[in-house]
């Protein structure tokens, strides 16, 4: 990535381009940002950068520490930075705890046993986001600094909470841009969002819209775990926070519950057709663009593969290393491949390596998925890689850790352009095999260009869409019309259960009823009967 | 209207305009059609104009004896007639035995007696609809010439069966286009589109989204009772119709459920937000268009009310006379308003006719909805004239009859743009009323022009988005990758109430042998307790 010199072009762009409107009113926006790290601040800074340049003022809330917010070099958007009491390293640290326990200890682990550690594992983020909304809450002089500036609307991600804290207490509208919370609880509970549990597979449940008795039956126990999970520990604490910090008894969901629209960063090349609300726009791919040429060493190279073309690999921004037992069978597999092999990896150079694979810190992911010569693409699994596969039609090979990647892959796996691996199993026999499988099997390339041809075929652009929500609720300050009555209900109301009860209720008196007069009229003709007898 | 030469005019330009392509890829498609009569026929003829303009052969396959459906004149598409055993003259008639009995009779009925009578009238609609599919599925020859065009794709309505039989006969994707069915039960049943009791009202059950215990209520037995009326009467038959001519066991339902698509002629302009589906797309007021110039002397009529400026009525195209009470006391009405009122009325010139107000054969009414001097509209709610008032942002005073009418003043009146009036007890003064609230309380004009600007700012207009869908199910000969796979369950299935009978089967079979334990223990216990207390 060259994220800066884009930057400066866009940036430059903006200023020659003497824009004359925003919303073809003649009037810009302000907009406030409570932006997620890594691979969301990647995907959002997309749709940052398309309001920058359609004339609209962009504000970034950034903490102090984190990883990929560069705020100190040039930038078309203003940055105000939180000061928060931990460093870049306490982040990372706690991060690369969380993936030691997610890709080491839990598969070894039953549910419980591992629900209890990611419990323990979250807490420290809690308390560094807690720390972060510290930093603006208990700030009043930036709370009244930023009411000072009358943002339009405030963009956030529901897995940060905080923004829409924020956005209340600066009475601002506020929209929610991201990919998915664990069995899609956060959409249900607070969204809205209905999930039929017989054909919606609860996202992280690594099932699909086809399920068996069984399988529908993990399917909803898997909801209702996550709903008392999240209920109980994940948003206890923060709905105490919110309720103190707005005066008012209140919830962390029923706050999130206020979005005006959810852009979730997937489309229905990639989801299982499922029931959603109008405020709901599925805007994924919104990142995918083009290919533009390679750097000339890395074209050379690429072409030096002839027929056989190349595979892309890369395992995401979060994992820079494997073990060295990992790397070395991995590459050995790789070198016993026909196909060249570009492989983004920052660890010590396998001792395996062969003549067929280069490594390289960095590689321009999707200008090589976009080169004619390209055959496969080994993944993690993270959405912004999914989506280049899907856009460019590249099959792949989904090695996933954890989030959404074994979900991801699952998805790709069922629609017919991925095989799966297991990191923790996987063998360099099995690596050989899924990358023939994926490469000669046609049919995985007939279904990812299906794929990517229902992608390209939408009625407009994902970027296009987002932006124009965005806009929407700046220009009318909200979009109510869109909002489903039932956020007006209590749970029972919305199941409808105190009607049913009070059904039930009335057939059981009816039928008691009846009973009754029945062995009242039967004891009368008994008794009739025996007086006729006795006569 | 002045159908002819509009048609004539897009003809020219259609021959004229020498297109080029249709999708981008040089290829244009063949349309066939399954109209639906009148007010339907009217919305659809302008999506099929669209795809004619777009390079697109429609043909229609028309029944000799129709309302609107004009085969005889010059126009775009190309007619193929469908010789029916009944006249124009039966079916006006039956139509008229319809209305007279929605109008006049019904209300003084109980729903049983009252869905009685309409199950008996519909019969009638029926029959004629049999011996409409009986034309073409028992003529061998049509069919081969049918199969001979090899069509893309069929366009239908799923209130007139048959299309889909057609589609099916044919082996080619069908689209459907509609307003809604009695309690969206085509699209629940049929079309899978989950609509949760709690804040979904049964279309035509006369709720908003914002129900009571009690509406909650009705709104769950008014659900059941449509399921049960249109699975046990409605369906019944069709079902039996089409595994005949099919050769093999099906239900009308099971066929609709083919549909690719499910062209919804609303928005969310007008609907309560609600859940829905991918393959579900909302395009109401597609037909509505910016205002022409009037005619000179209706012009000068308009002009002549000065400040007070006029009032638009029109009970639309089914009602053409009154009883002549009813017009005396309208005509009185609207003699004793300051506006100048345009009356489309085709019955005898009623005697109470006031000087302000004109009556006309026929009115352009989106011109005259969109004239600046229009105060207010008094319409029997057809969702075409709606649309209209919704696209100029114009109070209404709605005066519902039949079919979606009730429901689209409901609508209409829950978002603050109407008032509703009752033709059967409806007095001169609630009319004078009425329209003075319309017309001077400003929260009804706000309103009016508060959905007028969320139907103008849409993503797309919604023609185009109708015409996308539709050439995207001929590009790639479907849109299954929209389908939900609900359509793969049964209904106990679908409801998850295998899985939860088993659950509580299990929890059941738990609690008995934990108590029966118990009791054992405490058995043994007192036994033991017996034995030390008799040593």
């Amino acid at each position: 990535m060259r994220p800066a010199a884009m930057v400066l072009k866009k940036w430059l762009l903006l200023v020659l381009w003497v824009q004359e409107c925003c919303w073809g009113s003649g009037a810009c926006g302000k907009v406030l940002v409570w932006p997620t790290d890594a691979s969301h601040w990647l995907n959002l800074k997309l749709v940052l950068e398309e309001l920058s340049l359609r004339g609209h003022a962009v504000t970034v809330l950034v903490p102090s520490a984190n990883l990929l917010i560069d705020y100190e070099s040039f930038s078309p958007f203003t940055f105000e930075v939180l000061p928060v009491p931990f460093t870049k390293e306490t982040f990372t640290a706690a991060l690369e705890d969380f993936l030691r326990l997610w890709l080491y200890e839990l598969p070894n682990l039953s549910y419980w046993e591992g629900m209890a550690k990611v419990v323990k594992v979250m807490a420290v983020f809690t308390e560094m986001s807690k720390q972060t909304c510290d930093s603006v809450v208990l700030n009043p002089r930036l709370i009244a600094k930023l009411r000072q500036e009358e943002f339009d609307l405030l963009i956030s991600d529901p897995l940060s909470p905080g923004g829409e804290l924020v956005a209340e207490l600066l009475e601002i509208p506020f929209v929610y841009t991201f990919r998915f919370s664990e069995g899609n609880t956060m959409e249900r509970l607070c969204g809205g969002l209905p999930a039929p549990p017989s054909y919606v597979p609860a996202i992280a449940g690594g099932l699909t819209d086809r399920m068996s008795f069984v399988e529908r039956m993990k399917n909803i126990i898997f909801y209702a775990l996550q709903d008392v999970l999240f209920h109980q520990v994940f948003w206890r604490e923060w709905s105490q926070y919110y309720s103190d910090v707005l005066g008012r008894p209140t919830t962390l969901c029923e706050t999130m519950g206020k979005a005006e629209m959810w852009l979730i960063r997937t489309y229905w090349d990639f989801e299982f057709p499922r029931p959603f609300l109008p405020n709901f726009e599925f805007v994924g791919g919104l990142h995918c663009q083009p290919a533009k040429p390679l750097p000339e060493e890395m074209e050379e190279f690429v072409q030096s593969s002839g027929e056989h073309g190349i595979v892309v690999f890369s395992l995401g921004s979060m994992i820079n290393n494997l073990t060295e037992e990992k790397s070395n069978m991995v590459a050995l597999a790789l070198s016993q491949i026909p196909q060249k092999v570009l492989w983004r990896y920052k660890g010590r150079k396998p001792d395996t390596l062969g003549a067929n694979t280069r490594v390289y810190d960095w590689i321009p992911q999707n200008d090589l998925l976009g080169h004619p010569k390209t055959k496969a693409f080994i993944t993690h699994g993270g959405t912004n890689g999914i989506y280049e596969a899907i856009y460019h039609g590249i099959p792949i090979v989904g090695i996933p850790m954890f989030a959404d990647q074994p979900d991801n892959i699952a998805h790709m796996k069922a629609k017919g352009m991925a095989v799966e691996l297991d990191l923790n199993t996987m063998k360099a026999q099995d690596l050989i095999d899924a990358l023939n499988t994926v490469i000669n099997n046609s049919s995985y390339k007939e279904n990812a260009m299906r794929l990517s041809q229902i992608h390209h075929d939408q009625p407009m652009k994902p970027l296009d869409r987002a932006v124009f929500w965005i806009e929407f609720v700046m220009r009318h300050k909200g979009a109510k019309h869109l909002r489903p009555a039932a956020h007006q209900l209590t749970w029972y109301q919305y199941h409808c259960l105190d009607v049913l009860a009070f059904l039930v209720a009335w057939a059981a008196a009816a039928v008691f009823i009846a009973v009754k007069c029945c062995c009242f009229c039967c004891k009368k003709c008994g008794r009739i009967d025996k007086k006729k007898k006795m006569e």
